[in-house]
């Protein structure tokens, strides 16, 4: 019998998981609200061609389209809240006071899992600032995506920087390339090809490669790039955002990665958990698209916790106390009050140990099962 | 231009609304943790006909569609998560010692609104006890539905009780009726049609009809119907379960309610809050049906929380206190500790007020702006 199969990517969170995730969810979100940010939520779907025109990181291909009789139109999943919140910043919350600031949490859905993600719903939460991309702006959104983890339990992380519009930047000014020329540096940067990088001719960008690493070193040789004054504002910038969270994360550089910031602009940065594989997180600054065509610069970040689920993390459930049919309301209510969980007897057959209770309240008083 | 408009039924939450539905449920389903509920999260989609052989108050008509072409087959968005709990509960945590208590909250998705509720997605939050539907069950679901509700800020609730297999007990009892009739007796009961009843010669239904109104005067007039111990039993049983919850909600009694209870077996109810119209959430005694076929008792409540949320209930945002550039991280953190969501000056010219702080905090002190 099929019952109990689920599609391919589409899994069920049973427990202990699926409170975790929830727990975490909140506590992340209860540390942005506490920051100023003010929640929005978007709906599931919306219709295609709308939501299509802002994904940045997504493309129409990626979608999974639902038929919507109502309104005669196809309807996709959102895969992504960031570019709803973009929106939203920009139509019903155009009027607003600016910095903006953000978040969000929330189911998203892809088309097609990847090979390190076997999942196609997943868990997405985030905040963003609109209307200012600037240093002080870049440290708070670093400050409390770290500190948004830390609150929900998730310990050993990694804070991994990158400068998505480097290249172009020294491209375009002290260690000139031709436009087309370009994507060929970027894509040598990337795969980190030295011998590459001097055949072609970027001989100039070689020191990039090895400003990659862990701080202090890779900033010091950053640092030590002679390219003028654009290296120089970045290094201030870099180091005003990380002190900010020293002590909250493992800090390196990766100035040229350019995977997953093609739509960044001069700061990005990914998060990484120990135990888990892959990011855990990414933000950055970018532009969101006013209806009159307007760009308006914007910096937050994204979380995916399902990983840090699987892997363990975001805190622990209530321990279970089992309760007797006859006990005292107000005695119960205490034992709550207390963190217990607990799990009253509805009938004279239930079992403590079975029901996962670790203690039973018995006379008034907690004995272990 | 069409930036921001949405398909009917779908629409962005936006600050404060978004933020107080999200309090709301994590409040409702944190008292669920702590009475002994584990969360469980089921997908957004499933197969379509995996879904439907579960759904009972909602039929395959009422469903989104999703291309899925990894899978090739139909998938359906969620009408319900009820039936997605019965699933898990009779496949991957079938071997789980019973009572099994689960808790589940997220997103539903219809086809169609209604004219009371013009959203097609809601928030759906709730709890289900399998395995047990005493009424130390029945007297459990109901307290932890109304403590969820009063934890989660809202008030002047009632709570309308029902007894949905009432009418098939006693016609196949005390007040015989043929199984070919008894669909119309229930019809006119539905109606509170007493010269219908009476036409058609169901004269002993008659004091049903007097026996719906506010407690305890509606369950007098049920216990005065002389139909041996049918009664007798369920009037107990809605004296325990009400003694329970007596403060909590203003109760009353509509013994032959069918309308939505189809599905339910000895006990079902609704509940209704004060400024909000129609249904807030709903429950009741049920089964769940194993891949063996057999059937196992259940009973659980939902709750729908957005008519909550538009009508100003679940409580209210931290207050907005303005932090100037060069603020102690301390002190700030202070302020967040004591309550209040801090809004860190990112430039010079932001501006407290438009930012919607009530407060600004200058050289250490919180001063009104």
């Amino acid at each position: 019998m099929s019952v109990g199969l689920l599609p391919e990517g589409l899994r069920d969170r049973l427990p202990p998981h699926a409170d975790a995730l929830a727990r975490l969810v909140w506590r992340a979100l209860d540390v942005a609200q506490a920051w100023g940010y003010e929640r929005v939520s978007p709906p599931l779907a919306e219709f295609e061609d709308t939501l299509v025109g802002r994904l940045k990181s997504s493309r129409p291909q990626d979608l999974l389209r639902v038929i919507d009789p109502v309104s005669q139109r196809t309807l996709a999943l959102r895969p992504d809240i960031t570019a709803q919140v973009g929106r939203i910043a920009v139509t019903r919350m155009a009027h607003r006071a600016r910095p903006l600031r953000l978040a969000y949490g929330g189911p998203v859905l892809k088309l097609k899992a990847t090979q390190l993600r076997p999942e196609r719903e997943m868990m997405q939460v985030g905040a963003e600032i609109v209307g200012t991309d600037n240093i002080a702006a870049a440290r708070e959104i670093v400050s409390l995506a770290l500190t948004a983890l830390e609150r929900a339990g998730v310990t050993g992380i990694t804070l991994d920087i990158t400068l998505p519009d480097l290249v172009d930047t020294l491209a375009a000014g002290p260690f000139p390339i031709e436009a087309g020329r370009i994507d060929r540096a970027r894509a040598l940067l990337d795969a980190k090809d030295a011998g590459g990088l001097a055949a072609a001719g970027f001989d100039r960008y070689l020191p990039l490669i090895d400003a990659a690493g862990p701080f202090p070193q890779a900033l010091d040789r950053l640092r030590a790039i002679d390219a003028g004054g654009v290296l120089a504002s970045r290094i201030a910038g870099i180091e005003a955002i990380t002190t900010a969270v020293a002590g909250k994360a493992a800090l390196t550089l990766d100035p040229t990665e350019r995977h997953g910031f093609e739509y960044q602009s001069w700061f990005g940065f990914s998060l990484f958990a120990e135990g888990v594989s892959g990011e855990i997180g990414r933000g950055g600054s970018y532009t969101v698209l006013h209806p009159d065509g307007r760009e308006e610069p914007a910096l937050g970040f994204s979380l995916y916790p399902d990983p840090l689920i699987d892997a363990g993390l975001g805190g622990k459930p209530r321990q279970r106390i089992f309760v007797p049919l006859d006990a005292d309301a107000g005695a119960v209510e205490g034992l709550r009050a207390d963190g217990w969980a607990t799990v009253a007897a509805l009938d004279g057959d239930d079992d403590a140990a079975a029901l996962g209770c670790t203690h039973r309240f018995e006379r008034g008083a907690v004995v272990a099962v």
